[in-house]
């Protein structure tokens, strides 16, 4: 075994992807001193997401304040990695950890427009946005005005719409959008297929957990498919029916009406930005892993689409995850996936297990490496 | 993958040994169809090692009503095996399941002796006792007595001496013993240390569970200290120092005193009984396991007794585990195991993972199957 791939996603609440890297590289050379090991952690699309992408390919982290609602001003960021792509993170400029603010009729996306101008100023050649962990519901609005878009109440009025006001808009103008941006390539992290509106859509389905009550949720929603109907007159951008539209409290949407972008599953994007591939070419092993495999995350989440392009490639994939569900050995071996092993070494519950995962996992993959390394001897 | 051999531990109060065998061979079948399967449960010396002995190498079960003090006669059995030895579990006959009595001042191991010289009649050539499960403490001599050893009292009167009467042992004659029973080669499954007497003897550590409170343990304890000075004075046998003298109530010294018996580990007696280096010679694989597999269970136990005959034949051998402890990988590696797999796939505390325990031990051994196959054809 001269060389193992590390790709792994978070295992949620537990250990970073960063960390079960560290963890499973120190494993490896435990048993293997020689092996050389390629850690590619997976962004999430979540907080890290730009760490990760950095941890894996080197760069620089790009420092901002940009604007919020209620304070002066939050430190936000953004990455710029070695080929002139820029990465960022919704959870850096709108994320529940910048803003205290718990009402999606007023938190704002303008500090993600403010991050992607910039990185556009600075020349960037392609932009990874980040979905996940937004506090935000006003369908991208705030950063596409921060990026120079207008929108203008029907008395002609210019304002930078909330999720309160997005029922506001009379008129999208998009002739003042940043030259630089307009350009830009964007490709959109997006891992569900939520719609923009309705009974699955933004705010019905995440508007609880940023803060919305019932009544809030249903003006929020109207907010929304208000939004849609002036994108399509005006933009002739139709993300009614794009799935993947209500991701980020429409930001989704707002990211392919305003930016342009292209919604991905944010596994693939970072699979072509890590040049997966190419690393593929001369390994003998590929280790992933995600805190659950379960049907759910069978349907293009880390494991499978790490496995499906190895699968191409002739390289075996191990999947070290926490729990593994009912019903996922068999479809998980045709995707690619060649074992799956759990680190749950005692019978115990989750609260417990976690404060062992680190232990755990650096056992499992010792083992993994023991047990194969013996097998091939002999056989 | 032509030959895997199965040599399983009974996964304790969740799957006995043939279980885990059947769903074994059923897991390695959905993946191997072609490979042949060789299963030899391990009997643990507990209730269900005769049946273990019986599934691995055939063999009759004999059934007989043998004595038990407060009831008429309990349905007795052993097992009589293709190569003539006879199988005596103590739990089929003076176990806690076959008496009601809670107290070891008066259960007796008679019926244990009635199976050895039913056994020895019928020309068993060799005798394998099983000492788990009992609920005596009468160091062997009603078993002893059943096969024609005289007890006397000071008096001269003849008895059947029980826990609560060792003391009025004044001597012991054991030319009357059967001559069958005299010539029969006896081996005794000892998995414990605990000297005859004392601190860690039979009553004061195993009484408790058989009804004894702390005045009954002193007074057994007196009785069993009694019996191995007439062992010595009256047979020439010491077994005061000897470890495992206090098996099962002081059988473990009475089968050495009374019927010669060699005391050894009981994995190595089903070793050698199933002929397992015989089966390892063209074996590809061995699957072993245990419920637990720690510090303690290292010192001797199933999984490390199968792994050193392995290891000398050169065939890998996976533990297939309920829970593995911490610091034992190194250790079981050492001594010949290649891989410890755990069947644990959710992190959900035991109660809840016994229900699943066949599923997942069928889904881990699929898993290690396909891994293994995956690996051996690419590398």
């Amino acid at each position: 075994m001269k060389k193992i791939v590390l790709v792994p996603d978070s295992f949620k609440g537990t250990m970073s992807s960063e960390t079960i890297c560290t963890v499973m590289e120190r494993a490896i050379h435990t048993r293997l001193p020689e092996a050389q090991t390629v850690s590619l952690p997976v962004a999430d699309g979540g907080e890290g997401s730009v760490d990760a992408f950095l941890t894996a390919l080197g760069g620089e982290k790009i420092f901002l304040q940009v604007a919020e609602p209620d304070v002066d001003a939050v430190d936000g960021f953004y990455g710029l990695l070695p080929d002139g792509t820029a990465v960022v993170e919704m959870a850096a400029a709108a994320g529940l950890p910048q803003t205290k603010l718990r009402d999606p009729e007023r938190t704002t996306t303008y500090g993600v427009g403010e991050l992607l101008a910039h990185a556009a100023g600075r020349g960037a050649k392609k932009l990874i946005l980040c979905l996940g962990g937004s506090a935000t519901n006003d369908g991208g609005c705030g950063a596409a005005a921060a990026c120079g878009v207008r929108f203008l109440r029907a008395g002609g009025e210019c304002f930078v719409p909330v999720g309160g006001t997005l029922r506001e808009i009379a008129r999208v103008d998009i002739s003042n959008l940043d030259p630089a941006v307009r350009k830009l390539p964007v490709e959109t992290m997006c891992d569900i297929d939520n719609p923009l509106c309705g009974d699955s859509g933004a705010a019905a389905i995440f508007g609880p957990q940023k803060g919305a009550d019932a009544a809030m949720i249903a003006r929020l929603d109207a907010g929304l498919a208000c939004l849609a109907e002036r994108m399509e007159r005006d933009l002739g951008v139709s993300v009614r029916d794009l799935p993947g539209a209500g991701a980020a409290g429409g930001m989704g949407a707002g990211s392919v009406a305003f930016f342009g972008a292209a919604l991905r599953p944010g596994i693939e994007t970072v699979l072509d930005t890590v040049h997966f591939e190419e690393q593929l070419r001369d390994a003998d092993l590929v280790l992933t892993g995600e805190g659950k495999l379960d049907t759910q995350s069978l349907r293009g989440r880390v494991v499978i689409g790490v496995a499906r392009r190895a699968k191409k490639c002739g390289v075996p994939v191990a999947a070290i995850v926490g729990d593994i569900g009912d019903d996922v050995q068999q479809p998980a071996y045709e995707a690619g996936v060649s074992g799956i092993f759990s680190t749950n070494r005692l019978a115990v519950p989750y609260e417990q297990a976690r404060l062992r995962a680190e232990t755990d996992l650096a056992a499992t993959v010792e083992n993994l490496l023991y047990w194969t390394t013996a097998m091939r001897r002999r056989l």
